[in-house]
């Protein structure tokens, strides 16, 4: 069994009229990793394919278009889980490396850390030699307009992310984030933290997005390992559940090892596209 | 019931020499919080004064007299959470900021995000009238030696943490690190990682120590959560016999709502004291 789910943020959308087309890039992601594990290729590659076209598309919150900080900067994030060898690789507060889920990958096989951040991470994407971009790559007009808006709808984060399933039974996870518009310059939200923004082991995968602060707390992510003998759909509608007794706003998507897909939200919506073996073609919607 | 528990690191110990010495400041820490704690403080007090005695102690990799970095700078990461309201807060890439425990204090208290990083960290710190320092005050003639040597002991990390529980049932833990010998710019350990470094909620606190990157894989302090309901004694184990499977080496303190203690490791050895209610002196040991 193969499969891959994607997600292209949880909260709100700007504009009504920006859905249908958010959509479409769901479904697009979800094929263009599905198409990655069907040639043979792994789940490490599919989910990072996935979130790159996230990141290169001016209208989701991550690589181009995120949103800018109180500074005016853009400040990325990135996480990657290999669920095979449990390793993990991270990255914050990237300012110049434009495809910050490549910097988490080659984190996670080069480097003996797990998390990198600031100018130290940005060393590590030189050395690696990782396409570097001036900070104003990633800002976009709509998202300008935005900051000097000075608007810190924190509701509204729309981190990107993925879960593949490859044909070995292996499990990945990435994430990539600009964090909250108008957040305090340096500010880690859950995207790069392994068991709250992402997880991934022998048994399922997930990704969270949402309220970063609130995800944290309940260790969104991880916290599926409490419920996991029940089922995946289960286990996630319980952890988003617990998140409402909290007082929390988020949205997961998980795969398990068997290729059963979960999406959970207690936010007005969540953008998703999925595709697994069988599917001719991928689902999406909100 | 009241209780603190501490640890001044897990791993080896550099000389046997130093072995009494820093079992004294641990019972010693323990006893200052544990005083906190009596006169009617909070956990969360306790716990912070008892990591800033480490902070301030040259012989522990917290504060001064942590590790340099590959760089030969130091750079601090500190996390802290309150288990009443499950509010956290942590701070890496601390440079200037003499203890960064207190950062983390002030980020979970009074900023609207969990996690600050490198310049907007210390800029945070700044605007809260913490103390600054160079970067020369925190770099001991012992590490600078260490330094030199070009070592990255990676198994002798040394963090330092501390978890209590005050007459009010609330449990807090608190971390404060320099991380690993000669890491690499820009990396960040377990310590500052929620569900990672450090956890507490109405039920357990727990802080972790030992590998970073073996920590993280794990999310140890949160995977306690697991076996809770078997209690702390057992569920502490169990998430040490976890993380002895997946090859990684760690200790993790920890206690329960009704003032039970918790300190297990297999590493060679872990530094550790406390001190409950009923309780005349400190214990402490490796």
């Amino acid at each position: 069994m193969i499969a891959i789910i994607v997600h292209g943020g949880a909260g709100k959308a700007n504009s009504k009229e920006e859905i249908p087309g958010r959509i479409e890039t769901c479904k697009y992601a979800a094929k263009t990793g599905f198409d990655i594990l069907k040639s043979g290729g792994s789940a490490i590659d599919a989910a990072v394919e996935a979130v790159k076209i996230f990141e290169d598309d001016p209208f989701f919150n991550a690589g181009r278009g995120a949103y800018l900080n109180k500074k005016g900067e853009v400040e990325l994030d990135s996480g990657i889980m290999d669920g095979e060898s449990l390793k993990s690789g991270a990255a914050s507060g990237i300012k110049h490396i434009k495809n910050p889920i490549l910097l988490a990958k080659i984190i996670m096989e080069k480097s003996p850390h797990r998390f990198l951040i600031s100018e130290g991470a940005e060393e590590f994407a030189m050395e690696n030699q990782l396409e570097i971009v001036p900070n104003s790559y990633f800002i976009t007009k709509e998202k300008r307009e935005i900051y000097l808006k000075k608007l810190n709808k924190t509701q509204e984060s729309d981190t990107v992310g993925a879960v593949a399933l490859d044909e070995k039974g292996h499990i990945a996870s990435a994430v990539s984030t600009g964090g909250t518009p108008f957040k305090e310059k340096g500010r880690v939200g859950d995207s790069p933290i392994i068991g709250s923004g992402f997880f991934a082991n022998n048994t399922y995968g997930a990704v969270a997005t949402g309220i970063g602060e609130d995800i944290m707390k309940a260790v969104l992510s991880f916290r599926i390992n409490l419920y996991i003998n029940e089922g995946i759909e289960y286990a996630v509608q319980q952890t988003i559940d617990d998140l409402t007794k909290l007082n929390g706003k988020a949205g997961i998507i998980a795969l398990d090892k068997r290729g059963n897909i979960a999406y959970k939200y207690n936010t007005e919506m969540m953008f998703y596209g999925f595709m697994k073996e069988g599917m001719k073609e991928p689902e999406g919607g909100i």
